[in-house]
């Protein structure tokens, strides 16, 4: 049983898009996830095929209709659907690596890609939506973002990565950033590698990245080491 | 003089995609940016177009290599370029809300994707790349990275957004999340509108919806309140 994703989205055709490509793409064609774009607009009641309405209370922009994005959903995914159901939003809780983690781990996801201004929070709250973000900052849709999650879960995924391209040693695994890397040639525009990258010494190349990684995380992101 | 994006990577083809779509799509049909995709193995050397080597001090995977990497940049941003040269990176500074303004005001961005293990720090170094993270989560290259960065940036340049579409309202503007938003219909799953929302009183709607913004931002992103 492998890892099955659902967007609901007025934009199906984006997908799988970016994630048809590299080691995503394989992971796709080899049968490690699936993945299926819903048609939000296909579940629209009217001739117009409405998807959304100006927001109660006033303001700009558009609002996702309740009943119509419920719709969609329940299509998707049954009551008992074990899947999480997310909402890529930035008012969500951030994704983090631990968080695709867990993902990885599960039977796979529904995600509801946003547009316009928001989505009516009724329906939010009735088909336990939860809302995630990739990020502080705001997009134009959730489908991006969506891409986004999609690809950070599935490279965990068992046998998307090859083992040469191991995961034990990427930021935020031990809560660092990583260290920097270098490759030949050996003087690139009179820069040199390292000298003790290419001593052959394990044990000091190990120690030097790893006070590479706790330089580079207390000065530019200090905020990881505090958790 | 509009926004002027050039992004290097080994996966061109996978541009605009998604930038293609909706606002900011339209956006790039109306020349409000441009967008160009340069193929970094083009830049590449031996017959067999080696962009690649492994880490220099051992490891898992692959670093790009810093010679075929400047030749690509110096190719599509000369020395002079006033345009910041982003490399998107796990390791690097976080995206915010108040970035993709500035940079929504610039002359544009020349983007470098990673893939593999990483970069070479070298070039990083000898061509000033400053290492931008869309988030705490890994991913398997820096393309959909890329369009995340460059979506938040596209949908600030003036005129990408119609008049409707105002976002002076949304996450982060005031340094909170947004307030939920309701639309018709009235009931929903015996869900009704917040009766605030359809009094038609604009100063109490106001004030609930700033209180609704602090609620959740307080619960959900304690860490936003404190900056």
């Amino acid at each position: 049983m492998s890892f099955s994703a659902d967007v609901v989205t007025l934009f199906p055709e984006l997908f799988p898009g970016p994630l048809g490509a590299s080691v995503i793409g394989r992971g796709l064609g080899e049968g490690r996830w699936s993945l299926r774009a819903t048609q939000l607009r296909g579940f629209a009641t009217d001739r117009h095929r409405t998807v959304d309405d100006t927001p109660a209370g006033g303001g700009a922009g558009m609002v996702l209709k309740p009943d119509i994005l419920a719709a969609a959903i329940d299509a998707v995914s049954p009551a008992d659907d074990p899947r999480p159901r997310l909402l890529m939003s930035p008012r969500g809780v951030p994704l983090t690596q631990a968080r695709a983690h867990a993902l990885a781990l599960g039977p796979g996801a529904v995600i509801v890609c946003g547009r316009f201004e928001g989505v009516d929070q009724r329906v939010v709250e009735a088909r336990q939506l939860e809302e995630i973000s990739i990020g502080d900052y705001v997009l134009a849709g959730g489908e991006v973002a969506a891409m986004v999650l999609l690809e950070a879960v599935v490279r965990l995924i068992p046998g998307v990565l090859g083992a040469a391209e191991s995961h034990a040693e990427e930021s935020f695994e031990d809560g660092m950033l990583e260290y920097p890397q270098y490759t030949r040639p050996q003087t690139f525009e009179d820069r040199e590698i390292p000298a003790i990258l290419i001593s052959g010494d394990h044990g000091k190349i190990a120690k030097w990245r790893r006070a590479q990684s706790e330089a580079l995380t207390r000065t530019r992101r200090p905020d990881l080491l505090k958790k």
